[in-house]
């Protein structure tokens, strides 16, 4: 049975730490490195509990990551940072599995109104394939570079995607408002996300801006053929983790909602991780710290309009457990290898 | 100055809480009769702190609601209760304001499909004033029976009127998701909402099928001309009060994200408990306790897309404020009497 | 290896789930029976995610568990419903795990007073072996009856036990405040225990009068010698799972920190699931979701007062998990079989 | 009617903030500065909802707070800063009612050990009066340096002292555990005091060493007689606002519960916010908003230990409320001024 050396770069981040739970775990990896300014000196079984050999591991300075020994490296990174990084493991023989945003869009020109910086590898983008496996799975086998899906770009694809290739519904004018959970803004020192300032409150932020937008457009256009003007509107909720997305669509004709949720069922069929039932049964404490998405589909016949909800885990079918699921995938191993008991 | 004597009834709910704590307090009103089948017997003041003589006032039995002594009733009873209740009292000679949604929409036959019931009281329905003070002012003054607004309704028609009677925003194809806290459930004894059940989740419930729906486009059509087939997707988030709705509009043609805001901020000029702000500064926990709205709106140019955001305390402007909003409205009284000191 | 067969009388409840979970990946155990009223009749995979045996299991109806068939039932059932239902069980052949606290208390004449019934088989009493491994390993070889520690008594007694046994400190005087998240009151219909009444509250409950107080002091009166007039105050705060204990106890003379640490330490070396740490490094979050016990003591020398901290998850190592964990210790197996990899 | 300019100093801390939507409501009161590094140069009104003279107030460099022109300056400053600026203000003629610890202990040595620097101003110490006017009530007349209580001090005297001062508990060997909402810890950006961090946590801190302990000893002793080697372990709870403290004492010689609570009783009888209730219907929820504090205590015959159970706003009764109140003790004006319909 093949086996696998993995670092994560950015370790201590509330991603990586879900990255070094799983990998610790994953019966055909063997976790050889992590790099944390934060942590750095430390070792790893000080901060969370894990099987003796990765507990042993002592966190790196991030500086160090260019030089990490294994054999994929996963980087739970900013977006600058996994774009100066990921070439340099590239070029050292390394595979890599970014879960930042660096390599998420084809066209480097979206890069500095999304993301705020000019790409200077196309090279790279051309070549990265994109990690959500139950769209993209057949470009996943042998990938040298992974691009692991944003958090909200996986639970909005996979719900709208389906219905637009089926053309029951339209690829335009749609409109999603997303909630997530705190964990979603990353760790850090802020009083945006302090205890008082979010606990009983809710604010959405970067109304059309997100930069998870060109991603659920370019991916939803990949996958069913086009998507465009898509509306969504990201909301800070008073929890931990987890994400519920309420993706309006518009019928492009007459259609039951048997039709509809067959259409999501069948795009679905034999998938372990994602699960399909009636749309108020779609729960984010369902899907918690497992890698599973519950999708669910409703027909607002009066209104014309299709409603799909989609729930998951930010921090893990939205990063760390799909990054995981990727690497399988890229590798040719089962899946689910490593995630089959998560979030029991 | 004109004092008034007022009864609330269904005075154990949360809604019939806060009434009590506002009327008790209210300078122009003298509380004189409380009913609570839970509560019946016991003081108000053993409930919560309240002004003495307030305090002293015994709960009677839901029973004996018919024969309260008042000028005026509150009803915090549910719909089937208020239609039924209502009546007798108005031919009692008390005015009425009722918060359930038992005298909202215009047409007795939408009642069994929305509600559940048949209703009996056609001409209460001709009859009731829409007790939302920003758009139906001008038919308040000398209302006999007020039918406050639902929670949903008044922070999704106070958002959406305005654009849509600017006529930069088209009256159709509106999508909505509104975030509720659990107060919005009523106090009742359910495992669905017990702590453990509804703390670090999120649900969509009733989805395009919420008795707000028609209530909304009801409102928009009378203030704003038109409204059709607006879609709306509940969402059950983890905080005790509050509402938070984004709204999805479409354009009618070009318009500038100043435009957009002028309209809102032109419809609300003046009001004392409306604020027009960026959309992204648009805060639940701002409005908590507190009779205000505040509204944002965001122009998505990239969709074609424009978003609403509107926050309020469900049981306050959403609820027990709104009702006594309406009651200074219907007796020529300032419309901030007894509620300008709320939430600060 | 031996195996067992298994079943989760009272599977509905928050215990049952995650003993069903436990029970359902635990390698050496197969599920055949899960009994509950909520869901008599549905199969286990609609109600959580599980491996394909034992997601395809049918709950029965309650009263139907006195005919379960497997070799070990465990018991996640009110104590008076435990209290009949385990001999039947011993009778039949079966081993029992009860998780109530039915057979907790050796003086059957304690039962009235903090249980409200009387207790009809004292010979059980007698028989029952304490499920806490870590205190009473000696006694579980081979047991017929387990009899699951209280998740208070767990928390508590881990904590006291070594530091009295040490002759550091008194076993009298000790006064214990306890913290428990919403979980602990099991899952249930009710106001008290909903959302909007819990959220931003605290409340103490039971002050003295908590049904854990006799066992905690047979507990440390059994494995350090003697404990008497311990004062326990329960509170119930806002999350949904677990516990944080603050035990106060006084020196029997000069002390030092070291000392402390050292006696508490020694007492748990090389146990699997309990960790020794600084006191205010003791956090809920480290042991959430999983069987760990974390403590820490802290030299209060102004006060002449010491301070133990303890932190469990009331569901694992305050019932699911301990009770898997004292089966494995019954039956001989390696404790930490099928909880090893939990809460990582 | 006389009434008082008054300034804010640190106005946009949780304490400046709620003393800012206190005294701009005081019927007595008129604020004239507000100082605040954070919102320099904004206006009131911009940050939160405010009477419009307030409103329009704009926040000066804290810097500036030494000049500031008011009649009485309220400091919500660190209690270095306080106890730099106090002598300054007081040097101008202003009177100063200080919400640090900074002249909060009458011996000037134990400053350096709880908290962490040389205190300069000896003089001030002795001059400070304690504004706890329930027990302080006698020395507030006339004050011209008024040292706000600490939060858990409040909570934990007003439990402690009536009982110590009956004679009935002894003022030694008293145990303490303190739970406190998160705005406890102030405004301030830190990964401790982030959502995800203390969402379904619980931790204990300072444990023996918090600086409210040599200042809860020198109260119960100054108004009950004695108090000595007091233990207490603070706990951070997952709520935004209040402090529920478990206070543990021991009986010196046979008493009965209704002895306990009519000492309780006695010492409060009459006093505007101090309620005395059954031990379990103490909650916090109860007094949130409110300068409230609900006394409860029980009797613990079995342990021979006396269990009350205090609550507090940590922010209002807690700080800026009794500010509030304490002035208005010092200025000879009913104490409830401006303060009876909070937190109705």
């Amino acid at each position: 049975m093949q086996t696998l050396t993995a670092a994560v770069v950015g370790a201590s981040g509330y991603s990586g730490l879900e990255l070094t739970r799983l990998l610790a775990r994953h019966p055909r990896v063997r976790l050889t490195a992590l790099t944390s300014d934060r942590w750095a000196g430390e070792t790893a079984g000080a901060r969370l509990p894990l099987p003796a050999e990765a507990a042993s591991l002592a966190y790196g300075p991030l500086s160090g990551s260019e030089a990490v020994d294994a054999e994929v490296a996963f980087l739970a990174t900013p977006a600058e940072v996994s774009h100066q990084l990921a070439p340099t493991l590239l070029a050292r023989g390394l595979k890599v599995v970014d879960l930042s945003g660096a390599f998420r869009l084809a066209d480097a020109a979206a890069y500095p109104g999304w993301y705020g910086f000019d790409h200077q590898h196309p090279a790279l983008l051309a070549e990265a394939r994109y990690g959500l496996p139950e769209l993209a799975r057949a470009t996943l086998a042998g990938a040298r570079l992974v691009t692991n899906p944003g958090c909200y770009a996986t639970a909005i694809a996979l719900a709208v995607a389906p219905l637009v290739r089926s053309g029951l519904c339209s690829a335009s004018g749609i409109a999603v408002t997303g909630l997530s959970g705190v964990s979603g803004a990353g760790r850090k020192a802020s009083e945006d996300y302090s205890f008082c300032e979010v606990d009983e409150d809710l604010r959405a932020y970067r109304i059309g801006r997100h930069q998870h937008v060109p991603e659920i457009e370019q991916t939803v256009a990949r996958y069913a053929g086009a998507c465009g003007g898509l509306s969504f509107t990201p909301v800070l909720v008073p929890l931990r983790r987890g994400i519920l997305a309420s993706c309006v669509l518009r019928l492009t004709g007459p259609a039951t909602a048997g039709q509809l949720t067959e259409a999501l069922a069948a795009a679905y069929a034999g998938e372990p991780f994602v699960k399909v039932m009636a749309a108020d049964k779609v729960q984010v404490k369902d899907v918690a710290r497992s890698n599973r998405a519950h999708l669910g589909v409703a027909l607002d016949a009066r209104a014309g309009a299709v409603v799909v909800v989609s729930a998951i885990d930010n921090l893990v079918k939205g990063a760390a457990g799909q990054a995981v699921q990727a690497m399988n995938a890229a590798l040719g191993w089962p899946e689910a290898t490593g995630l089959d008991l998560l979030g029991g």
